[in-house]
């Protein structure tokens, strides 16, 4: 028990109190006949939440997106059924448009696997737990065999070079920097191994890759995550091993250096796909043919649900439209939620949109992506063209007060992989920031399911976006 | 995957780089001879958080507590393993003096326990998901067995009186307000029907309680908690079901009003037990009759391991000398950690030591409490009594720019249970404010164990508290 509960009640009231008079921003407007007197902005955004936490919308649609539908990369079936399940959501929400918008995806495919280390003096091969990265060519069919020299610096792998890597297994075990505060750091600071550490080593004639898996916790879930080839080099095979099997690799590797590694794939890349991204708005009362967006990626990777990655962020943004509409409130622009399809690996959807959006002259005021986890939400992150970026924050830092009572905090930097192709149409750009700490305990694995998302950590987070949509539609830039 | 790797290391670029260049608050101070600059201000908190998250000794501290030792409610076989625990490793740190301080602790043990109800056209009994609540009397040996009334509000409760009620058991059934940004604030508005409800029923007549437990979630857990005796009233049985158990029998008497409940429990109160604080301290090099206190409560509910409530609190509080020792910082004042017994029921433990405290003259300058759960870390709210609170605030408040890297906020109001003896002394009293999303689906059940607890979120909190005890330490108030 913390406090007793008389405290307690009294603080209550305190919070009651100063939300009542909370009047910051909130503009006097005129009943109009025969209705209520019309919410100001605290109590209007205060009714989002409510609605948000007392009936969770975004919480059951990520609970029949996990549990029916399940993963869905790019251009596998779980990807389509996803497209029509969430276009058939938004249908049934009284949008004024849902539309499916056509985009070609790349198309790869895990096959069988299998990653094991033997050292000399044991009979029998270690197994590791391991997931092919996404895009990584296959193996010939019996596997790749070959001794491991484990790397830890990009300047040691050169050093190395052609004489000690070639026809050799390299694995990268530069671990996750744990004293960065926002996880993501960590992440950006580390990812470089398994984006470009097979070309990297095939360049010095390895013939595959072995990748500490990106997670700062010490667990058995390999966690992949895309690749990209130079294709300068030869394309070798790449797999992410758990943080568990890394620690432990480098540690046989210490006392049995010529250990064998072995990895067989049976991934491969088929010929890109037809998919869409799936889009629903409420068309604006003054200002139609300007635009706020709020979208996540449907797609995923082909383990677990993709739950925190991203169906948490493609709920939210359809819980922001449900919101508004709950609201009463009647958006002046257009607004719109886009679940985008391939921002795990291509990026396909992302620009798909935003080249439709130039040709059609969409001006989009703001993007918000919600692509960080479906955790307790802590503010949002903006940018934009250096040209507009200082008057459009000023305005945006002028709705602070506003999000205090919700804990939230606006600053710059920081949006998201899927609008960032609108950069060039000087909107402001904003990335939902939620808490980070336990991202990378799921961050594409088989833990990334439904049950790792909290209901209400996910709700604050749509309502959250709702407010924040709805006061950008409001007060503009 | 959110964003590409090259934004992210442009970002934890600019993030390096505005660490380095944050020097407000920091004091120039000359090298000491033949040794390093000393660090100023923002290095030596940066080098807390590092060590906390590189060498995570409070999440090791927890997993010892919890897994060999596990729940401790006072007076129990548990809680005196605790005690000699968390000596021991105090003894280990190298502090100035580790101590026991006596206290007389309540003493109430749980029997056998089984909470039904059966419906007239029903075979059998349905069984309730149930717990004693602490300090509830016993039944007799078979149990009592009345038509239920259910009651989610005071009033009705008066309004029903003796007529409804005489001879009957009371179903609380008001739920917690999901629509609390903070969950504390939904608590402290539902205790009341935990704390109170038996003897207000009592005062009708009715013969025992069921209270809808203290949680946001629908689940099977009950929720134990504190209960307090009206002696002008009978003393009746009174015990908590889980949402889930609330949720069916309140749809069960919808159908069923003459359906009839039975408790059966065997627990009792014992005569009052000896036990100890535990209390541990870095002498002050310059001032060190004066003190800022750390600490959370060692006592806990007797289910689960109690490892939010307070675990968590015992073991951050413990980090804090650890990280202020490994620092190097010499503190001027005296550092305490002080482990209470018997928050949980009592607050013998909070009362003996302020008793103790005001009787030596051992003015605390600030005591800070950590009993909101291990989550990650949001902020402290600080108290005072009035005469003194705004001076204190002030300097408090000039503090935040160092906690702004660490995504900290102070704010006024709410310390804790065990220091709130303490007030009298004129002191600040300070409540470390970590997420509390998750923590209403723990607190007080068997489900509140080691494996809840997030090894960053719980290391964030301890290296949080560090740099406010070493700011306060440094500056002063």
């Amino acid at each position: 028990m913390r406090n007793l509960e008389k405290n307690n009640f009294k603080k209550s009231l305190l919070i009651v109190f100063s939300t009542l008079s909370f009047s910051l921003f909130s503009q006097a407007q005129s009943p109009a006949e025969g209705r209520a007197a019309p919410k100001n902005d605290q109590q209007l955004i205060r009714e989002m939440y409510n609605t948000a936490l007392r009936d969770p919308a975004a919480y059951r649609w990520l609970e029949s997106l996990c549990l029916n539908i399940g993963h869905r990369l790019s251009g596998s079936p779980g990807a389509e059924k996803a497209v029509q399940w969430s276009k058939s959501m938004l249908d049934t929400m009284g949008l004024d448009s849902v539309w499916l918008q056509p985009v070609m995806v790349p198309h790869w495919v895990r096959g069988e696997e299998m990653v094991s280390v033997k050292a000399k003096n044991q009979s029998k091969a270690q197994v590791l737990s391991a997931l092919a990265l996404g895009g990584s060519v296959g193996t010939p069919a019996n596997g790749i065999s070959a001794p491991i020299v484990e790397i830890n610096d990009w300047d040691v792998l050169d050093k190395i070079g052609e004489q000690g890597l070639k026809g050799k297994i390299v694995f990268y075990n530069r671990p996750m920097d744990p004293t960065y505060i926002r996880t993501f750091e960590a992440y950006g600071c580390a990812v470089d191994q398994r984006v470009h550490g097979a070309s990297r080593a095939a360049k010095y004639g390895a013939i595959g890759v072995m990748v500490r898996s990106m997670a700062l916790r010490i667990d058995d879930f390999p966690h992949t995550g895309t690749l990209r080839y130079d294709s300068t080099y030869p394309l070798i095979p790449a797999v992410a091993i758990s943080t568990l099997a890394a620690e432990n690799l480098s540690d046989l590797l210490k006392t049995n250096p010529d250990a064998v590694g072995s990895i067989k794939l049976g991934c491969k890349t088929l010929p890109d796909a037809p998919s869409f991204n799936v889009i629903g708005e409420i068309r604006g009362s003054e200002k139609p043919d300007e635009f706020i967006l709020v979208g996540g990626h449907l797609d995923s990777w082909d383990v677990g649900h993709g739950a925190h990655d991203d169906g948490a962020g493609c709920v939210q943004s359809m819980e922001v439209l449900r919101l508004l509409k709950a609201s009463g409130y009647k958006p002046k622009r257009t607004i719109r939620c886009v679940l985008f399809m391939n921002e795990e690996n291509g990026l396909r959807g992302g620009r798909q949109y935003a080249a439709e959006a130039e040709r059609k002259g969409e001006y989009h005021l703001c993007a918000i992506e919600t692509d960080a986890g479906g955790f307790t939400p802590r503010g949002f992150g903006f940018e934009a063209e250096e040209s507009v970026f200082q008057t459009f924050f000023e305005k945006v830092k002028a709705l602070q007060p506003h999000f205090e009572p919700y804990g939230l905090v606006l600053t710059k930097g920081g949006s998201g992989a899927d609008i960032s192709p609108l950069r060039g149409m000087k909107g402001l750009l904003c990335g939902y920031s939620p808490d980070s700490q336990r991202y990378f305990d799921f961050h594409h694995t088989a833990a990334d399911i439904f049950e790792a998302v909290h209901e209400r950590e996910l709700e604050l987070g749509g309502a959250s976006m709702a407010a924040l949509v709805y006061l950008l539609d409001k007060y503009g830039l």
